[in-house]
């Protein structure tokens, strides 16, 4: 049935792409990210979900002996709650957002409520309009809420889901809502994070690894005007190369084309609305009171082919902090668009140590070649970060991308970053599953364990 | 160091005995489930913890191909937070609920803090002064705070762990705590819930099976004063047998004595205390509305050898409930007392849906021979309950009890129960870990795999 789904958002791609460009702002580039990339993950999940059974359980490890004869063992399993998953979703992902946590879910047998952002339902919408009229899926197993999500928490019970993908604040108003507290509703959040992109003391100027960081962080920037969870947020420079650093994205930048996105000149689209302009620009105001503007920053920038008191562009902006530690702002406040900060280091410990500032994040790359250096960032921040994403020379450019979500790789992060977990290929159906152990009979739980698919399929 | 520190327990327990007696007026029995818990648990974390290598980080699956020419991979790590482990525990079991969480921490490498439930604390307290005097952890590893908690929550960060023994309304306060949410801070909960033992059709009078069941019912209101919170609540009888299976639990109720735990012929103590006491009395009122009386619910009853004014005794009561899913408080109100309610059911379907209306408990028990009926019940429950006990005919008496919480098995359960997952092997080291993805050269991925154990440990 995911093929099926696949197949049929495959067939209605260009739909997609349209209704992103009126509603989004988006370009050919920015759309795709989202629109293939949904189409990419609903694919995925139809392929590695041939690896389970047909089974109505999962078992999971071997029997544990818990009498001495041995008559009486333990033996864990999964259950598919029998409940509803609710997901409700962030504006700058309408179509990867669906389709990311649909397919675990689906996979899972675990029916779906879809509430997306209101801004940008519109592709969201006939997305699962197409889904339903191609007949795919059983009746009710695919709903959908647009508009506000009122006070729909207060009718989920003990066996749903929820699962959030947006700002800190919804995060922690989902989660203190009394009806959740009291059932204790499974929730997930993905939350926005502060993530670095680390340049390591030997990737000096000159370097391939130098350059590839110089154009993954424009890549970051002006992909989707920066309106990305796993954009880089601060790019973390030894102090010694940051002059370089800066001048190098510099470079780059000023040759990138801002404005109407139907321009095929142009890169780099609006932010998807005035509200989300106006947070912008007051998060730019406080890093500036701390942050030199090496690039951009300018208000009353003129875009393409646009009007920019009718439209919501922000300037790609770079700014560069020396402050380190001490900054108040760039390791706390997210400017959810084209906007970077450099920020100097002194040394391995330091550099964890900012990075560790960011107080839980989705992502930080690493762009290095020392393999002492790589192990000593990654065992330093790994528990404060969801994904690191480590570049060296033998890599070149065969990497994902520092903001790319696989499916097949974690998406989530600790702290600021909601404390979630999402993908990972089948991982991602523990969150839809409820484990238990059974104690009885050998007899009765090898019945059991007959009808199931192992879990260990999940962890490989 | 935990084979150490189950050693200077094991070297204290008559002591600990001593303060069980005195502090929460526990009797032989009582204290053993409690203490001898206690140790064991201890030690078979110190022996399953030789299963993990000396490693800094541990890897979880294999690497997995995410660019076309394989130089570019990515593999799922799993590494220790960086902070602390609070540990908020129930006044029942001060010396167990002290162990079943520190063991896991500490065998990630997490240093924890202990606030034990304050009317019980002094037997918690003793035991951490014994380990710290042994001196077998680093310095700073082993916290204890008694007295109230206060404002400690507004001191965790995205780092730490907090892991909460009691109440679901404690649960809620600490999960809705603002620092606890803007910070994601991970919260475990384990609560009190409404737990079933189930008696199946064709365990009628005068089988194996319904003697059993008899016997399990007694034990489990008399152990601990019931004061356990994995105790039966509910028994669901089917409807024919409810009148068979009332008079047989009567009839061994009858000769249980109640009263001061000095007496050696005494089986049943007190409640820990008056407040305790005064709760029980407001539930029992609140079942008997619903339910008739069938043995016991005396509030002027008189314990042996103790004065009932100034002592917190609850006699053992016993109800019948014939409204099955029309009962207003049998499946929501919880008597932590020596209280069960005998709750007729009439097949199959209803059996489900009385057992799933405790909206989430730690365990269930099954005593029938059916396979085709413990199929039904297992698939029809396990995703609301952390446990699913199953007695056969093969099984006799080679079982390990409805209440007992042995540390190879899952101890937790969703909704009501809290939804957190404890012990379960070395599964409850997952509380304490961090899981993250690591995608780069795979000669990097596959230094960091040499440093690490691989986490299939966990899951078997």
């Amino acid at each position: 049935m995911l093929g099926k789904i696949a197949e049929t958002l495959a067939a209605n791609r260009d739909e997609y792409f349209r209704i992103s460009l009126l509603n989004l702002g988006a370009n050919q580039a920015d759309a795709s990210f989202d629109v293939d990339g949904a189409i990419y993950t609903m694919k995925y999940y139809a392929k590695i979900g041939q690896a389970l059974a047909d089974g109505k359980i999962l078992k999971e490890g071997v029997p544990v002996s818990i009498s001495k004869t041995g008559v009486f063992v333990g033996q864990h399993f999964l259950l598919p709650t029998k409940g509803v998953a609710v997901f409700i979703n962030a504006f700058n992902f309408p179509a990867w957002g669906v389709c990311e946590k649909a397919a675990p879910a689906l996979l899972s047998g675990v029916p779906i409520l879809i509430k997306p952002a209101s801004p940008t339902a519109w592709l969201a919408h006939r997305m699962v309009e197409d889904i339903v009229k191609a007949n795919i899926l059983p009746s009710g197993v695919i709903s959908m809420l647009c508009g506000s999500a009122r006070d729909i928490l207060n009718y989920v019970g003990e066996s749903d889901i929820v699962s959030f993908t947006g700002s800190a604040d919804t995060g922690a108003r989902i989660r203190s809502n009394p009806n959740v507290l009291r059932r204790s509703v499974r929730v997930n959040v993905e939350a926005d994070s502060i993530n670095s992109a680390i340049l390591g003391p030997d990737a000096a100027p000159g370097t391939d690894l130098f350059e590839l960081l110089v154009k993954e962080v424009v890549r970051e920037m002006t992909l989707k005007a920066g309106q990305k969870c796993t954009a880089i947020r601060r790019v973390l420079v030894p102090r010694q190369h940051s002059k370089a650093l800066g001048d190098a994205i510099v470079a780059r930048l000023s040759s990138v084309k801002v404005g109407n996105p139907r321009n095929a000149e142009v890169r780099v689209g609006p932010l998807v609305n005035k509200a989300q302009q106006t947070a912008c620009l007051e998060g730019l105001r406080q890093l500036k009171e701390e942050c030199a503007v090496l690039f951009g920053g300018d208000e009353n920038f003129q875009p393409i082919d646009a009007d920019a008191r009718n439209s919501a562009f922000l300037q790609p902006t770079l700014l560069l902090c020396e402050k380190g530690l001490d900054a108040k702002f760039v390791h706390d406040v997210e400017v959810f668009g084209p906007v970077a900060t450099l920020v100097a280091y002194d040394g391995v410990e330091n550099l964890i140590a900012i990075a560790r500032r960011g107080l839980g994040s989705l992502v930080a790359s690493i762009f290095a070649n020392d393999p002492g250096f790589l192990q000593s960032i990654v065992l330093g921040i790994g528990d404060l970060h969801g994904r690191i994403m480590i570049v060296d020379s033998s890599v070149g450019t065969q990497y994902t991308g520092h903001g790319n979500v696989v499916p097949s790789c974690l998406h989530g992060g600790p702290g600021r970053a909601g404390g979630g977990e999402e993908l990972a290929g089948l991982r991602a159906l523990l969150l839809y599953h409820r484990r238990f152990v059974v104690q009885g009979p050998t007899a009765c739980t090898t019945d059991l364990a007959g009808l199931s698919a192992d879990t260990s399929l999940f962890y490989s």
